[in-house]
C-alpha cells in the first residue's frame, strides 16, 4: 500500500494530492491515508501538508547501499564483511552475538534504526529509520588490553577529520570521544572491549552519527543537546558515501597505529580538540572536580591542572 | 544405588567387599555393581580393588560447603553471594551470563565440576568433580580499563600467598600469572574483562586450582606440566577452607589497590616471582624472542633485556 502511495506521488511531481483523493485511488479510508502517510514519515519520506490542498511528497529518505559500501572498503584492512539491516535492537548488541560465534575481524554491523540503541553508561541512543548512522565494526587487534582506551581516541580522531574533509563541518573533539558543532553533539562513540587477562580478545567499535535529522525530529530532551549534520551544514547526507569516507579515514589511522603507536594519533587528537586550554568539569566516581584542561600524555590519559596549581592524570571520567 | 552402597561400606570399615556380595546386597548384575563403583570413582570416591578379595573404599571426596564459605566471606568487601553448582558448562561464562542480568559485584560462582571449563586463549581447562576449585569472581571496580592488566597480577600474588600460608606450599608465580611448583602448573588465573571506552564495566576473575588429583587422574597430555596440592604437599585439601582463605586474602589486596595503587601489588609480585632475573622465552604476535625478565615496571609490564643489551617492556605475552 505504502509502495502504491510513492508511485502515486511520483508520478505527480510537486503537486498537491487531497486526502480525498488518496482515499478514492487506493480505496480505503482518510483515516487509514492518514495513517500510511505516518508510516512513511517514520521511514524518512518527507509530506508538506496544507490545509485544503493536501499532501505533497518533498523528500524521499536516503537509503543505505550495500553495493556502495562493499565495492568501496574491499581493499581495507579494517572490512572483511557487511551485515545490513533495516532494523536491529542495537548493533553493539548484535556485533557482540556475532563474536561470541566467532565472526571474523573487519564485520561490520549497520541497521537504518534501531530499537534500542545504547550510549554510554546504559543511555539510550536515540536512532530513528533513515537519518542517521548507527553501526559496530568488529576488531580482533593483536593489542594489549592496556592500550584499549587509546582505540577511543584514534576512533574520535577518525571520525572529526572525516566530518571536516567530507562534509566541511566545524567539528571538534570533546574529550574523550564526543563530536561537536557549537556545542552540540553530533555523534557518539561507544567501544566495548572483551579482554583475557593482559590482552584484548575483540572490540566492538560503535558509532552514531546524527545525519538528516530536522529540529522537529529530535524529541524534547535532546533539545539544544544533540544536532544533525543536515541541520548544522544545511546539506543532506548521503549516509553510505559518509560511511565509506570513515572507514577509509579509520582504516588509514588504524593501520598507522599498529606501525607506529600512540604518538601519531595523539597528536592528531590534540590538534582536533575542543577540551585542551579550556575549563573542564569532571566526575569522577563520586567526586565533582574542575580544573583546567592541559594536554594528553603519552598514553591518552588527559592532564589537568587543578586550582592549586597541581596536575592529575585522568584516566577515566564523565565531562558534565 | 550409590548411597546404598557407600552406606554397606560404611557399616563395614577397611573390609573388601567382593563384586559377589554386593550384587547380592543391591539385588542386581555384578555388571550393574561395577558400573556404579565407576560412577562413584568420576564422583571422587576412591576404592581399592584386588582380584579375588573385592573392593574397599578408602576414601571419600572432599565435598564443597556453601556453609563455611558464606560464614566466613560475609564481611569481605570482594563477596555479596554465592552460587553453588555441582557441574555447570564454564563458570566463567555463568558469570558472564549473570553480569549481563544485572548481578552485583561481588557474585561468587563456583562448581564441583565444569563440563567445558576454559583455560587462556580458548583452550580447555580439566575440570574433574571434587577434585579442584574451579570458581569465577564477578567484580564491578571503579577501575580505568588500562589498568585491568593490574587485576590479573593481584589475584596472582592473591593465589600464591594464600598457597604459601595455608599450605605451606612452596609456589611461585610465572609471568603473568601462573603458580608453580617445581616447574609444575597448580592453578590457572583466567581474567576477562569488558570496558565501555576508556572504563571497566565488569571484571570476572576466574580461578582454577588443582587441588586433590593423584598422578593417575590427569589424562596423559597433563603429564608432567601440571600437578595438584595433594601430590605435592601430600595432604589432601579441605576445598571450602582453601576458598575461603584465598577469599580472604583476596579481599586485603583489592582494598589495598583501591586505597594505595598498584605499588604495593607490584612489590609482593616481584618478591614472589620466579620470573624476574632468569631467560625468558615468549611469543609475541608472531614474534619468538629470548631474553632476561629483569624487573616489573610501575604499571605492571615486564622488563625485559635482550641480548643486544636494549631493554624492552612488555605489556602481553605467552611464555613459552
Amino acid at each position: 500500500m505504502k509502495e502504491r502511495i510513492i508511485a502515486y506521488f511520483d508520478e505527480r511531481p510537486d503537486q498537491f494530492m487531497s486526502g480525498e483523493q488518496l482515499s478514492q485511488f487506493l480505496q480505503c479510508s482518510r483515516t487509514a491515508v492518514w495513517k500510511h502517510i505516518q508510516e512513511l514519515k517514520k521511514q524518512g519520506y518527507r509530506f508538506e501538508s496544507v490545509t485544503s490542498k493536501g499532501y505533497r511528497l518533498i523528500e524521499k529518505p536516503d537509503t543505505l547501499s550495500a553495493a556502495t559500501i562493499i565495492a568501496a572498503s574491499g581493499q581495507l584492512s579494517v572490512f572483511s564483511q557487511l551485515k545490513l539491516h533495516s532494523t536491529l535492537d542495537s548493533t553493539q548488541s548484535e556485533a557482540h552475538r556475532l563474536a561470541m560465534d566467532g565472526a571474523n575481524h573487519g564485520t561490520l554491523i549497520i541497521a537504518d534504526s534501531q530499537q534500542s540503541g545504547r550510549g554510554r553508561h546504559g543511555r539510550p541512543w536515540f536512532s530513528p529509520a533513515g537519518q542517521g548512522i548507527w553501526m559496530s565494526l568488529l576488531l580482533r587487534p593483536v593489542l594489549s588490553l592496556n592500550f584499549a582506551p587509546q582505540m577511543t581516541l584514534l576512533t574520535a580522531v577518525a571520525l572529526c577529520r572525516t566530518a571536516r574533509q567530507s562534509l566541511k563541518a566545524n567539528v571538534g573533539i570533546k574529550w574523550p570521544n564526543d563530536l561537536l558543532i557549537d556545542g552540540k553533539k553530533i555523534s557518539g562513540i561507544l567501544i566495548e572491549s572483551v579482554g583475557e587477562d593482559e590482552l584484548v580478545r575483540y572490540m566492538v567499535v560503535g558509532v552514531g552519527i546524527d545525519c538528516n535529522m530536522t529540529e522537529d525530529d529530535y524529541p524534547q530532551e535532546l533539545t539544544g543537546k544533540a544536532t544533525s549534520l543536515l541541520i548544522e551544514t544545511g546539506n543532506r547526507i548521503n549516509r553510505s558515501n559518509l560511511i565509506v569516507d570513515f572507514l577509509r579515514e579509520f582504516d588509514e589511522l588504524y593501520n598507522l597505529y599498529m606501525e607506529s603507536g600512540f604518538a601519531p594519533i595523539r597528536t592528531l587528537w590534540e590538534s582536533h580538540s575542543v577540551t585542551l586550554g579550556n575549563p573542564i568539569k569532571l566526575r569522577i566516581g563520586d567526586r565533582l572536580v574542575e580544573g583546567i584542561a592541559e594536554s594528553m600524555d603519552e598514553i591518552g590519559a588527559l592532564v589537568v591542572r587543578w586550582p592549586d596549581g597541581s596536575t592529575e592524570k585522568i584516566y577515566s571520567g564523565e565531562t558534565q
